[in-house]
């Protein structure tokens, strides 16, 4: 199947994180929800996806899809390549939409349930053909999906999730809430035991999670994490250490609280003297955007989920180019903004930075080349600021060969927002480099040639506005 | 007490830790353990902890203490106004150990136990003075300490913590384990047979953490994100449709695995399998560095670890000024390097930048005066990279104001490594705008008499080499 559409069947926040998460990967996504505010739910999801997933990467994602919302199952289904089932938790309510999916949806799709509480075995009695497909929110942002169930089916379906910038993890035997859920489980009951018995509220056990191992766990998980904590001695020396512990009283985790309308007033006051001063959406931005932060940060060292949009990057479609290249098309990230919501002036740096890597690559100097032991090296930057950019922004960087002459190379690169407005020049001078020898040198064969054909393309236009200027010189009259 | 000196008694991975948070904070530290191996092992775990810890700030910390490692354990405590406790979890040993610190520590020193397994009921039975004060690994960089004790002594020591850029978390009951440890606990045992039962290995578990719910709680902890979940309908909602799943069979926990050295081998097999390619050097490198990344990430909201580190930075002393203001003095972190170890070229500007946020908040343009609807733009930027900088070294700036009239302001900031070496000049032209109007306009009253002070005591200094340039212009024979 080469379509790229996805049918979503239920459009909750699950529902709705799928369809952000397709849309803005580049499929038509059809959504069938016969409840009356399903389209406003699903558009409220993706006005945060829209801000915050293209802000994950530094290159842009392809054109959004076509959103319908069909009031037909079969019109929905019709195409769709991935359909994805988020309806309520009740077995018999699954187990009669996955009737209809099997016989009703093209035959090569993908049919995924988004269930945490059944295993394939539950969803398939009746004859179904349906795997599971468990995703964790905000579905736009967090790239865990668990698959569970017939491994062919499972196998493609990883391979699409993979295109859409989603890590897929094949469970190899079904089992009762999966693997993510178990443990968090575990967490919840015991979590429940020590506000009922007063030991902490629901603050201080988000604060002994957030202060603490949650740091740990954003990056390398639990067994990772205690193999560093063994140190030399190593994982089995770990263990020796801290086996022990689980005969000891430390968990009330051999018994389960009961569910009261007590413990449940308990919790949710708790919870609403913690974050009752903000609101739902506004939890929701700062939850998108503190992991916006973080999984930018992860990029670095392509740690998990870090590593998951570097590779997804690095599979996006490059974009057609003019007489003067496109070395930069993406959104503004929110992290590149400052306290009024402006894009920071050394973020126009980085963008034109990102432009001239591009250059470099344009022309054959890319890493390979600097691997080789040759790279161009700034030497100097002019920024000139000439509008504002805000979170969100398209930026569209063009780069423009102003001189080179051996190991000299003259760069400007003009950035343009979405609305066309010139946002900021930077003038960029670079010298050649050979590492080995620490000097300077005339780049040769096929980088010198590729450099030569621009800037014998470039030749012929106009110097551009602001070139050539020192700062604080007066604009010509 | 009012001398700032800690010691610590005990020197593995969490005693060392202890080192540096206390050491890198301007505290002096001795030290008192007898395996002979102690001083290395501390000494490696300050090296992780200069790359990092400072790393997290964008002023420098204080200088750091005096380390002394000291085999009379009198001495180690004489003075100080911390003691920390760090030795194996055998009750025996904790005991005897703690009878003498209560003998022969100052009489208002706080003595802390890092104990996991002991409550304080059972450490002080035997009529020792001592608090748990539980912190997590690498004590350096995460900001957890949980607290447990006599109220008096749990509130200094609370005020201690902060001061060190700790998160003190008072524990209201004692408890086994605490609070954290008992959610870990849980986790650990239902991991274990997810293990044990061959469902999934610990590399697959990792990333069932790591890709999906680790990232929500580096930020939220587990009932903020639960809240979220909820969406509209709130917390109640959110408890109503999950809390059934408690009486769901999900998780093994009422029984647990027997820790057998099968088991044993199993995991310790497959985390070879899973990190075994990287050293346990290697990954706390890799461990600190994301830290660092999410931490700084997490600076921009405030979220948690990050409203901690804002905290502390806006409590460091101040820099000494010379004519030329110091306007940046910090380490350069991490995450402002590319991969071959070079700060990159926006950060270069990202420097520049805070210097000259540095100098507005100086003559009085703060945070204060932005609110108030006027503030400096900045117009143009002109860096020149002069010398190569690397993660870690100490980065200073001065600043010259080299012209001010009327609206106008031109600055010129020099960028000096730890070694002296002038790594990069930045020449910044700014406007005075009053945002209401949306002009520029000249700044007003005490704004502009500082400004006026700083611009009559530069008046006689020389122009600065690199100012006035355009980009790619010969340098001056």
């Amino acid at each position: 199947m080469t379509e790229r559409k996805a049918a979503v069947i239920g459009g909750g926040v699950i529902g709705g994180g799928w369809v952000a998460r397709f849309l803005l990967n580049g499929w038509d996504v059809a959504v069938y929800d016969p409840e009356p505010e399903a389209e406003r739910k699903i558009q409220e999801v993706l006005q945060n996806a829209r801000r915050s997933l293209p802000a994950l990467y530094d290159r842009a994602l392809p054109d959004e899809g076509h959103l319908a919302f069909q009031s037909d199952f079969g019109e929905a289904l019709d195409g769709a390549a991935w359909v994805q089932e988020s309806v309520p938790e009740r077995l018999e309510l699954k187990h009669q939409i996955h009737a209809d999916l099997t016989a009703l949806a093209p035959p090569n799709a993908i049919i995924g349930s988004s269930t945490s509480g059944f295993k394939p075995s539950e969803l398939t009695a009746q004859g179904a053909r349906v795997i599971v497909a468990h995703p964790f929110n905000p579905v736009y942002l967090l790239p865990l999906v668990e698959l569970v169930g017939e491994a062919g089916q499972c196998a493609d379906a990883a391979a699409i999730l993979r295109s859409v910038g989603m890590y897929p993890l094949i469970v190899r035997k079904e089992i009762d809430a999966h693997i993510a859920d178990r443990l968090l489980e575990a967490v919840w009951r015991e979590a429940l035991w020590l506000v009922k018995d007063e030991i902490a509220t629901t603050e201080e056990i988000d604060e002994a999670i957030r202060m603490g191992f949650g740091l740990r766990w954003a990056q390398m998980g639990l067994f990772e994490t205690y193999r560093v904590a063994g140190g030399e001695a190593g994982m089995k020396h770990f263990m020796a250490q801290f086996g022990p512990a689980l005969e000891w009283p430390w968990t009330k985790l051999m018994d389960v609280p009961d569910f009261t309308p007590e413990l449940v007033d308990l919790i949710a006051g708790q919870s609403d003297a913690q974050s009752g001063h903000l609101s739902i959406r506004a939890l929701e931005r700062l939850r998108d955007d503190n992991l916006v932060g973080i999984l930018r940060s992860l990029r670095r060292t392509k740690s998990g989920a870090g590593g998951v949009i570097v590779d997804h990057e690095a599979s996006l479609p490059p974009v057609m180019e003019s007489v003067l290249p496109v070395t930069v098309l993406r959104q503004v990230p929110e992290t590149w903004t400052d306290y009024n919501g402006h894009m920071n002036e050394a973020h126009y740096l980085e963008a034109g930075a990102q432009a001239s890597d591009r250059f470099m690559e344009m022309i054959g100097a890319d890493a390979a080349y600097i691997a080789s032991g040759l790279s161009y090296f700034t030497v100097e930057n002019h920024v000139r600021y000439l509008a504002e950019v805000h979170a969100g922004d398209e930026l569209k960087i063009t780069t423009q060969v102003l001189a080179t002459e051996g190991k000299k190379l003259h760069l400007f690169h003009s950035m343009t927002r979405g609305d066309g407005t010139l946002a900021a020049t930077m003038e960029t001078f670079l010298l050649h480099m050979d590492f080995q020898a620490r000097k300077s040198v005339a780049p040769q064969g096929a980088v010198a040639e590729a450099l030569a054909q621009y800037a014998a393309a470039h030749r012929g236009l106009a110097m551009p506005d602001g070139a050539g200027r020192f700062v604080g010189q007066r604009a010509a009259q």
